[in-house]
């Protein structure tokens, strides 16, 4: 079986996707330093999704999936394959209905997501770390189960979820001249440049991608989706393919790629650990990574940043800190 | 030149200091955690110091002292021995008063806070690493300066300063059954109990003391000052030996001491930055590991805890983490 085509999702749908999921998801806050404000010279609003539930956005468009399935689809249950936060979150969800959630996931994943997942009560499923082999199971355990398979990024439900991130950080600051969100298969990234078309349209959309990631840059470049990249990033929140319908939405939006090398990224890492204490995973960096390698972007500007998480493997952490 | 004897501080102080720093100090979170209640068996409440201007509650002690000194002696400056935090919350202090700050600090202090106090435009003063040294080191600076002395725990301006953490706490939680703080040179600790004895009688305060400073766990076991303890533990906020007016306003508040080792403080560091995503210094993790360590006395309560600071040195973590 293959699934619908799916249709872009509107603004409509992402105020009903807060609504949706305004009784399990935090409201995170938005955190300013003056420290990075000087770094940067620009004035910096970050929306701290690692404070989110599961430690990271990801909750968002997952609850908004779960909660939006009909009571004879939901007791099937919930699929899908996930490097990690997306399937951590899925299973909280699943959790938080009371409904079963089946998780394929690639050898290789961050422990620390996989235990994040276990820990909500899922059932893992490992599988060869390729995206035929990963989206081969998916379809198997859909057969075996019935269950509804939630993509991590491409699923309408879901990118209305993530879109409401930068809806709470544009309802709390709308005259943000440019907003940065790390770009992977594209689920936030598109989402927020939903949220952002309609609440702020003089606000520029800046994508964080990693230089060993950087099939979003090449698909812009080319005007058409090039996938045709190995990912090789520290990154590896941010290691997905860009989807079609994300790369729809996001070249609607005049969205601009900013890519960015690991060494910058574990520099900006850095410096937000010391100068917020806030404990955010490598993909989080990227967003304050592209912001100072592109001073004459931002510079005297009033920039909103997605810090997208916080799910570190704290062994992996120290070997990036020796 | 020796200073007068200190009068201990009482509640009016604290009121007065919160006054007086609320134009510089923030008012920080207070945290709540669905995972580590669950750990605990009790419904804990993080003040969140760590995210406090400097990285550490110091700055409400140095920050209290440094607007009560008049204008002729602030003109002089002030002096300080320290080991880190109080250095970095005295220059910053200092700095945003306009007036020189002194530090002397001992060799082998830690990097990150080192910096922080030369961020904050303090001149180091460098001494051997013995108590002895640096207080001969703080009197020379001060003969040379007319500086005035601000003594990191014992000065009562301090105290009331480093009290208005526990305020703020008690204020928003006044119903807490028990507070935890970190025990050192014993500033916040007898702060924290003149807070506590004005606005929450009920409650019962903890002194989390690492295993291999246990000077304050010998002196409340004997009844009087014993500083026989050659200080080895990771926590380097708390090697500070406990002052006598700190002693004094502990005991009178019946404080109670437990200690903890540092593998329990480790384990409840990763605890917090995992569950927490705040990347919080070992000394704040001994509230924690206190907590943990001593399920009959806290399970089923509602209990605060200090989170003292966030100035970790990062190759110092990452050794911690293997």
């Amino acid at each position: 079986m293959s699934p619908p085509a799916a249709q872009s999702p509107v603004f409509a749908d992402l105020q009903d996707a807060a609504a949706r999921i305004a009784p399990f998801a935090h409201v995170t806050p938005v955190l300013r330093s003056r420290a990075l404000d000087g770094e940067a010279g620009a004035a910096l609003h970050f929306k701290a999704e690692h404070l989110q539930r599961g430690g990271a956005f990801k909750f968002r468009g997952a609850c908004n999936a779960v909660f939006s399935l009909p009571d004879a689809d939901a007791a099937r249950g919930v699929v899908t394959h996930s490097s990690g936060n997306h399937g951590a979150a899925l299973a909280l969800a699943a959790q938080l209905r009371g409904i079963p959630c089946h998780v394929v996931v690639p050898d290789g994943a961050v422990r620390a997501k996989l235990a994040a997942i276990e820990h909500y009560g899922a059932i893992l499923h490992r599988c060869a770390p390729t995206i035929a082999a990963r989206e081969a199971a998916c379809v198997q355990v859909h057969a075996d189960t019935g269950g509804t398979v939630v993509h991590p990024y491409t699923d309408p439900r879901v990118i209305a979820g993530q879109g409401t991130a930068a809806l709470e950080l544009l309802a709390a600051q709308p005259d943000l001249d440019a907003l940065v969100v790390p770009l992977g298969g594209g689920g936030l990234a598109s989402g927020s440049a939903l949220a952002m078309q309609a609440l702020a349209p003089q606000c520029r959309l800046y994508l964080a991608e990693p230089e060993g990631a950087a099939d979003g840059a090449r698909s812009f470049a080319r005007g058409a989706l090039d996938l045709d990249v190995v990912p090789d990033t520290i990154c590896d929140g941010l290691r997905g393919a860009l989807g079609a319908i994300n790369f729809d939405i996001l070249r609607a939006a005049d969205a601009r790629v900013l890519t960015v090398d690991d060494a910058r990224t574990v520099a900006a890492l850095r410096l937000l650990w010391s100068r917020t204490k806030q404990l955010i995973e490598p993909s989080s960096a990227t967003v304050l990574a592209a912001v100072l390698g592109n001073p004459a972007l931002f510079r005297g500007r009033k920039v909103g940043l997605v810090l997208s998480g916080g799910n570190v493997d704290l062994r992996a952490l120290a070997t990036l800190l020796e």
